[in-house]
């Protein structure tokens, strides 16, 4: 019997992420990493030779062109991946992007019109949308547990290094918190959240170099509200943290980009904190559902659609018009 | 030696909190309560009576023209502020108004005018600027211990019965969490930053008699942004807080509004809690402040001043507009 051929990703960027990448398909028998580019021949190669990847490049259009890849992960800093995600397009190749996708809706449109035209996948890199506490987060929430819900906040923030040129304040690398961390508070909580945003409102602080630093955000559902908090000027430490209001009690998730707890406290029983045991390497499960859904033959996720980035797209036009 | 005349108080109203002036004045040596007015005589008679008030009124201007006191403590549901601050300007006597002091601008503007031009004392009760813990955090944050400020945020709520008929819910009785809570964590996190407010958004959700049941308002400062929730729909438990974020570290103070400690993490040093253990009844703070303002010839508190009033009765005014 044939063993099925494995799914075959291309790498795009040799930073710190890249890593965490592909230690995750090392994790999965059913997919292999065959090239990884970076403008930096020397960077490709070192992750080459660290994860046993065939080919390493400094031309990303090379890579398409000689590896024709199932899909490529996308992993630069924010103000690259427009051009990347276009040329990958003009390559038919479907993607994986690191998140924040785009730094504009005009971006995400381009990007997403051209999926929809060719019929190629692009998904935002959301991993943490995957992940099994955030979903048994939402199942509570869908279990009805805490009844209706009234109130949903998510706060995120560290003291970035206080270095203009760095990812994180450099606009050349398309530094800035909403970039950066804001994506993760307004994705994951109108997920769990499950209900329309019908209003949105935003206030930044910006650096000198007009970089926004700290943001809160209002978000105005059906019968609901949300707030969200990030910050690159404060380590909110115990207080980064996701919270879901309800009618019956509240679901705390601390660190919830990137932890494995959720704590459900129900009016009148003991509180229950459910720990996610298994997971090695968060980034597994975007992975698999890449796969799936380009096996399926479909052009975005139904966890992470085109839709829930073009919101958020939307959201940084608001903070950068 | 002739004894210091004590400082006469008058009582209007005779629900829950006026128990809790009654008893913060019964231990000031330099004050004392000479008479209580409520539409229902019975109720005014029971707390005269539980505290050794002498005279008891259902006529709040016969009050006024009988007792002529120092200064009225306006103990009544927000609704009857207005009316009442004006018949004491009317009958040129100093008031305490317990927060929220005014439904809107319009009530303030009006009623600090006539404080004004005729020279009469008028303040808000907002005792908590009084505590020493928020005193101690104030402090900590004016000697420059966590650096400069770079982020602030207030959160307050508890789950209201659900009752439209009760103070918290119904209109008529000016019901709405901004009057009952938000002026709370807008007056004492602007005190704490003491930084002036540039900029204010707000998004709220009402209940089908247009009262707000949530808000959350976002505040601009200078260089730093503040976040304000307040909700009558859910129990905050321990994230029921007030934190002001630093360069260099964060003072968190629980239950900010009513709260007798406040805790201080500067970074590489151990953390720093500060308990506040002399305070019996948080009033005496404010009541003492009124004495001393009055015997100066003042007409405002530097502490809570009208333009502070002011500024949170334009914020009612942006949430009912």
């Amino acid at each position: 019997m044939e063993e099925k051929a494995k799914f075959r990703f291309a790498v795009m960027g040799a930073g710190h992420i890249s890593h965490k990448f592909c230690d995750a398909v090392s994790l999965i028998d059913e997919c292999e990493i065959t090239a990884i580019a970076s403008r930096d021949l020397k960077k490709a190669r070192k992750v080459a030779h660290k994860y046993g990847i065939a080919a390493a490049y400094d031309s990303y259009e090379q890579m398409l062109i000689d590896e024709k890849p199932d899909a490529v992960y996308i992993s630069v800093t924010t103000n690259a991946h427009y051009d990347l995600a276009m040329l990958c397009m003009a390559h038919d190749t479907p993607i994986l992007c690191e998140k924040a996708m785009f730094r504009s809706a005009c971006e995400a449109e381009d990007v997403f019109r051209h999926s929809k035209e060719q019929g190629i996948f692009a998904m935002e890199a959301m991993w943490s949308l995957f992940l099994p506490n955030i979903r048994q987060a939402r199942q509570w929430i869908e279990e009805g547990k805490i009844g209706d819900i009234t109130l949903g906040r998510f706060d995120i923030g560290f003291q970035a290094e206080k270095n203009p040129k760095n990812r994180f304040y450099n606009p050349d690398l398309g530094g800035g918190a909403c970039y950066d961390i804001l994506v993760y508070a307004y994705d994951i909580l109108t997920w769990l959240i499950g209900q329309p945003v019908q209003g949105t409102s935003v206030q930044a602080v910006y650096t000198n170099d007009g970089v926004d630093k700290t943001d809160i955000v209002q978000l105005e559902f059906p019968d609901c509200m949300g707030v969200l908090t990030a910050t690159f000027e404060a380590n909110l430490g115990d207080q980064e943290q996701a919270v879901v209001y309800g009618s019956r009690g509240k679901i705390v998730i601390p660190h919830a980009h990137h932890g494995k707890e959720c704590c459900l406290y129900v009016e009148g029983e003991e509180p229950v904190t459910w720990k996610d045991d298994k997971t090695i390497n968060g980034f597994v499960y975007e992975i698999q559902e890449v796969m799936s859904c380009i096996e399926r033959g479909e052009i975005e996720s139904s966890t992470v659609p085109h839709e829930m980035t073009m919101r958020t797209s939307l959201l940084f036009d608001k903070i950068y018009e």
